[in-house]
């Protein structure tokens, strides 16, 4: 089964919801219009459809394997990563002074997507080398970044995240791996890191870990985690690689899904001390990973659409060419293709909304990032950052929880043929399902999304986007027609929803702690669910507007649309009755531990 | 991870919610009255417990095996199976003419939900030989009878149902499958049928297959198929086996889950024709099967709540044993094991109530059956019967449905450690996925619960349920307490919606069947969701009554029971939203299948 990258919705939402002709209007996004962006994208779509994704099957069948400490990879990954590198793919984003092209998130974005459509496990390699490099462009010292950052982004070197610990999971002030100082403004690291990414592989030359550890006299907990550059290969001053580091993979995980990405146990020290460098101050690691962490995150919900939209791909083709049973309406005699039977289409449009709605929001936070970091303005910076930071919980843990959903409907459109690991749709079920787990848990993305996002700020980024929503919500009583009248239906009481959860958690938040975690997933799916809503509802606005030039494409806007707010959308209110009946000594937590 | 049965859960509901001990009071059932049933499941609990749950992961690390066209097992199941046979676990409800010990199906359904719960690849095969003895019970010959049940029952040949060919899955009226008549009673068998569960293996001495096939003048289409019983080794007069019969297992697939159960290909007829014999009458091959496929269907559902059961006491251990993070009211200073967490102790409430939840109604399909089977009355019998048949579809399709997301969850709980397949919680994730598809995919059993089980009597029978559910919400309201008060509220809503989407389905399936079948797998949902929420209203009413006696489990069930209201059935108007706002040309129906 190949990969089509869907390039019209792409760049539809690029240009009418994410609005890339804004972006490019900044200083240092010249280069990043519409125009340039479609030539990206196009060139994207065909690299990922022609070189990635038939390797995606080939990963799950013939996993990366470790042997002495080495990993091989799945036959033909490093071939395709040489050619992602040549083709410059890692550095779209980055800035253009260590190689990269600096384009706007806003079309990294949509590349990322369409590489991780192709091929989850082989993507992890780039997403794990892109924060690293945000990690050092913020907290790196000049002579760091010289060092590192031209490396990565020529694709000859990659990068690791070491947080987790066997100890230390969601929880990271348990983290206990050492660093010594030598004296000489070198460490010595100590410990062992658990489910590292590409912690060992055998497309780069040199493997660069960024690891949280603790210097002797560092606090207790998360405030005395400093974090390291640790490379397997030492590096010279003239960037030539040294001897090599005392981080070893002592093995890598036997796991459900990503097969082809190599998860690694890695051992620092076990003979004399991994030789690291401290990534700006000391103690200050946890807030330096955040920032590879929201990179991540983002990238990780990216995941789950481009998961969704493989899942969905597969489905629609199978749905296309398997012919089973008449159709109910007495239409036709003889048996027809499945995509004729009425539950079957119900599948596929969910799959589909829920893919639709999920890559409109992401890439709208994307474009708020480009705008917090390119507008002029330093309030409207601030306001657009804020805005961004309220989203990326919401895009990593709504996305990739919709994901499995959707890879689960693919399996089952296939009906038996779904179970037979050979046709494929098995693949996307099993991969999904890391991705509401890794880059913390959708519950660690509700605890940010209620803590930091929500409650720091009294919930006033949460109600500013309420108020643009209900500008939407205004136009679509202006259009005539069924489908309007629904979302406008639905927008309308799934907004209140939202805006009384978020008044509930603002007020309860100190009083009742309990009671607002015990919703805090909820009100992640809540928000989740009306604000790809809201996305809908502005592009059918377009799609209105524009019927006359694509009818089929904006016709299928329209219909999805629909469709997403009388099934999806339609669940707000109950939702919202999950978060505020919570109650911190009944509902949730009225069973006692051991009850249970 | 061992399985320890809910022995006290699945007494309460046979006691209390499935009145055991009036099944005992008809004839033919007084062995099976409370006393007898409690005996009968500390039994089986003890011995799925024991022999058979150990193997589940064995099963899976060390799948059934294909060489030359014979199975081996996974080692253990051969003498497991021994076992089994030798504590007459076969014939738990089968008549006691043919060595069965003639419980009622209240009785072996909880013997069932333990054997699934302890290993779903295992229990496959008795489920199987199950059906094949219900089929033969119905419409095979006294000869018939008499040659193979004992046989069955016994535990020394096993049974099979062959209805899948490669074009005819969901779609029957497409199989091939010849059988041509001999002139001396016999047929020979000519076609290939895929997806055979226990197609071939080497538990028992003989496998007795259940086919599918069509005689040269019979119609087209499900009118024209017929049934036949073809044994792998032929059967003499006297019982003993005689010659190698021409079917021959040509693979087992290479499965996403239940990988001990072998699922075979099977080639009928390639060196020969494989000697079978008529069930019944010609052409009502269907009907007979659909015998089979009821009492299969029910069992599946059973599968669904087993393994949810299973995954959620996976979840429970983990939770109770992994330590990370501190609490978030700050009631302690030092990380707690995660059961403490709110969000964890909400997903494992979630597991919780849709297990509970789906047992309690599977039961009490279970005691309508045998009312039906043994009510003196005929009116009666019919009455139970009709609801009976009313909620197979639902116990089938709601339970599976149920346990993928339940399983998936469990996976969640785990974190990290549930992506690693050895931790075990993989596995359930894996293995439900079969669930909602084999036996007649959700979508099937929605059309049935639609065409057949709804529209046929005008929704008769639904209202009838909705008549009754009318009294406990009335009782509800005589109970003090925030539970009692939530679960009328939303028990109250949700009844009228499925009221409402009852209405919607009788009125529109003719003139417009599009919209009514797009609607159907929602219908499903919702009744499912509706029904579950009054066994949880019965149970909690009871519980009430009953707090003193065991302060700590009818707290519970009065806690979970308010969980499930306020968490599950409040989606229930969003899930009517879904089906009446269907309509054939737009919503579902408005893309186009080229739009896709």
């Amino acid at each position: 089964m190949s990969y089509t990258a869907p390039v019209k919705d792409i760049l539809f939402v690029m240009k009418e919801l994410a609005d890339i002709d804004g972006i490019a209007a900044l200083p240092g996004y010249e280069d990043g219009n519409f125009d340039a962006a479609q030539a990206v994208v196009d060139e994207a779509a065909r690299f990922c459809g022609e070189v990635i994704a038939p390797l995606n099957v080939t990963g799950d069948r013939n996993p990366s394997a470790w042997s002495n400490g080495e990993v091989t990879t799945t036959p033909g990954f490093r071939d395709a990563f040489r050619q992602f590198a040549e083709g410059g793919w890692q550095g779209v984003v980055h800035p253009s002074e260590y190689g990269g092209q600096g384009l706007p998130k806003l079309i990294s974005t949509a590349c990322n997507e369409m590489l991780n459509s192709a091929n989850l496990s082989f993507a992890l390699c780039p997403l794990l080398t892109d924060g690293a490099i945000e990690a050092l462009l913020t907290a790196g010292s000049d002579e760091q970044k010289a060092r590192y950052l031209p490396k990565f982004i020529e694709g000859v070197w990659t990068g690791t995240m070491n947080l987790t610990e066997p100890q230390a999971g969601s929880d990271l002030a348990l983290v206990r791996t050492r660093a010594e100082p030598q004296g000489d403004g070198s460490y010595k690291l100590f410990g062992t890191k658990i489910f590292i990414t590409y912690g060992e592989h055998d497309m780069a030359k040199n493997i660069v870990h960024l690891v949280l550890a603790r210097t002797p006299d560092a606090p207790g907990g998360v405030k005395g985690i400093s974090l390291f550059i640790v490379p397997k290969f030492l590096v010279y001053d003239d960037g030539s690689l040294g001897a090599r580091n005392d981080v070893h993979c002592v093995s890598i995980e036997h796991k459900l899904g990503i097969k082809a990405s190599p998860t690694a146990v890695l051992q620092f020290g076990d003979h004399g001390g991994a030789v690291g460098h401290l990534i700006g101050e000391e103690n200050r690691g946890l807030e330096y990973m955040f920032i590879m962490m929201n990179a991540a995150r983002f990238a990780v919900g990216m995941q789950g659409i481009a998961v969704a939209e493989r899942a969905y791909q597969q489905a629609i083709a199978y749905a296309k060419e398997r012919v089973q049973s008449r159709p109910v309406d007495g239409s036709a005699k003889e048996p027809v293709t499945i995509i004729h039977h009425p539950d079957v289409r119900r599948m596929l449009a969910t799959m589909r909304a829920y893919s639709e709605g999920a890559r409109a929001l992401a890439y709208v936070a994307a474009s708020h990032s480009d705008l917090a970091h390119g507008h002029p303005d330093a309030d409207a910076r601030n306001s657009h950052q804020a805005i961004y930071e309220y989203l990326v919980p919401i895009v990593k843990g709504f996305s990739t929880e919709m994901s499995v959903d959707v890879a689960s409907i693919g399996v089952q459109v296939h009906g038996g043929m779904g179970f037979i690991e050979e046709t494929g749709a098995a693949q996307h079920y099993r991969d999904a399902r890391i991705l509401p787990i890794y880059e913390g848990t959708t519950a660690i993305q509700a605890n940010d999304l209620v803590g930091r996002k929500t409650v720091r700020d009294s919930g006033r980024v949460a109600q500013a986007l309420l108020a643009q929503m209900d500008q939407t919500i205004v136009a679509l009583i202006e259009v005539d027609g069924q489908a309007f009248k629904s979302m406008h239906r639905h927008l309308s009481g799934a907004s209140l929803s939202l805006a009384r959860s978020i008044e509930f958690i603002v007020a309860k938040f100190k009083s009742d702690p309990n009671a607002v975690f015990a919703g805090s997933v909820p009100y992640l799916k809540l928000a989740g669910t009306v604000l790809c809503g809201w996305q809908f509802a502005r592009a059918m606005l377009v799609s209105y507007t524009k019927l006359n030039e694509d009818k089929r494409f904006h016709s299928a806007k329209i219909a999805t649309a629909e469709f997403y707010a009388e099934h999806i959308l339609s669940h707000a209110p109950a939702i919202e009755a999950s978060i505020t009946s919570a109650n911190g000594q009944l509902g949730v937590l009225a069973l006692s531990e051991d009850q249970f």
